[in-house]
């Protein structure tokens, strides 16, 4: 099978912890054991990631040096492709002993110019606080805010994912059997211009919308939303809770769960299976698991 | 003709401009009206770039947020294949009117533990400082700096290059006629452990050192060192002065010019041209007119 799997913000760093580069690569190096699971079990491999900490520390850095030379977030995403790209791509290497090639393409995604996105960023981006600081924050440095849980937070546009311009470059690596780390963050957000040329936004797309788009683009098989949560849940949070092992496109969208829940995920994952592909969704250490499944939840038309 | 061309700090960033995303963008715009002629005049193109300046503000931007949280170097540079390669990538792609595929590819580049350069810093990396500041700064953040004219400069170990594990990706991308962005910063410098995994190390890459073994291992016919001097010069800083159009490797031996000077991109072209293939100095504006022995220095063997 030809898997796309996406690794959500946890595979990269854990609640609460310092987001440095030691954190990164000791999380990631339990992610790509999983990964190599899906490798070994004999599949075709795609690889994708968010970026949302990541991002959000770069324009803080950027912001105590030099606040009026601030970088613009498709820049600060393809940094994020680097930086998390090469983690993943050698933790990965690493777990598959040198014996399969893999490789990061920095992966530009196309968005609409006329997504009303641009008019109302709701993507949160970096770290929280309270709402006086945020809202001094936002004075200065020209961000929208928003209030996340009880804390504030810099918000972006997350327009929809398009079109991915580099299919033809990571079709030709799939084809020789490499396994590929691209798209992440979402891609590096582009529009196009009226002459045909391309030029980076400022904007952050949703990694997960992003992935079901690439994995139906790609034909994959299979997509897979890997997080710290084991299954997508009915009643959550209530008595009644329980999980859900198998959903039709009609049951997921029945569910109706709310947004910066399992929502987003479950989707991307039904705009995925609308195709004719399996969706799951599950814990990054059931990745095996799920696309067998014996774990997560499934989404299948 | 394959040909790896290798992108000198000014195509990025001009002497006294102000390291922003906009300047970067407007260099690499002119930069790659160059490089599309190299595509253009129908050869098979490799791009590879430096990135001292772009490493040295990442640092800097570290240092001012969390400097006990510093990333290393191996990281910083990975960032840096991210920020640059994306410029390139989509100021390339817009050149070419996005009628031919352009890829960048992360890039490791292996280096020997027991390099001599592990114990004796000595490439310049970010901004210049009195002697007094980079004294107070290499103290507080562990530096080792050296002096740089009459300024002081923090200063990294330099190792040489060995191999690039990611050659095989490489060759399929440019089998099927993708231009290629790769070895950005001169690769990410890594290590072989004992068990046969890699991890990465504090150091930076000379671009042109790499680019040549990259250029050696791909059996290309032409390695252009671009820059923004139009050729390697007989006594130069002199009344003597005259521009040498045409060495022998014995030649490019006996002019013994100082670090610093064209004495690193000289060793370069000469270890490329040991091979066989015909290494060129010269003006990045000239690409083309080096290729066809034109304009620039040229080494032969």
């Amino acid at each position: 099978m030809l898997v796309v799997a996406a690794l959500g913000g946890n595979a990269l760093l854990r609640r609460g912890e310092p987001l440095t580069a030691r954190a990164q690569r000791a999380n990631v190096k339990i992610a790509a054991e999983s990964l190599a699971g899906i490798v070994r079990a004999g599949h075709q491999l795609v690889i994708t990631h968010g970026n949302g900490p990541q991002v959000g520390l770069l324009a803080l850095q950027g912001a105590a040096y030099k606040p009026d030379e601030a970088y613009p977030l498709d820049v600060l995403g393809a940094e994020t492709e680097g930086m998390i790209g090469y983690i993943i791509e050698q933790e990965l290497e690493n777990a598959l002993g040198h014996d399969r090639p893999v490789a990061t393409l920095l992966t530009q995604v196309l968005v609409d110019r006329d997504d009303p996105a641009f008019q109302k960023p709701t993507k949160f981006v970096g770290p929280v606080y309270g709402k006086e600081e945020a809202e001094s924050r936002a004075k200065a440095a020209g961000w929208h805010i928003a209030q996340d849980g009880d804390k504030w937070r810099r918000v972006v546009p997350s327009p929809e994912p398009l079109e991915i311009p580099d299919m033809r470059v990571l079709q030709l690596l799939l084809d020789q059997g490499v396994v590929v780390i691209c798209a992440g963050g979402g891609g590096i957000p582009v529009l196009r211009r009226d002459d045909g040329s391309m030029i980076g936004v400022e904007a952050v797309i949703d990694k997960d919308a992003a992935s079901a788009l690439l994995a139906r683009q790609l034909g994959a098989d299979a997509l897979l939303l890997l997080t710290d949560v084991d299954a997508v849940y009915r009643d959550f949070g209530t008595d009644a809770a329980a999980p859900l092992h198998s959903l039709t496109l009609a049951e997921a969208e029945s569910l109706a769960l709310p947004a910066g829940s399992m929502g987003p995920k479950l989707a991307a994952a039904s705009r995925f299976a609308e195709g004719g592909g399996i969706s799951g969704i599950g814990r990054l250490e059931d990745a095996v698991a799920i696309l067998e499944r014996q774990a997560g939840t499934c989404v299948v038309n």
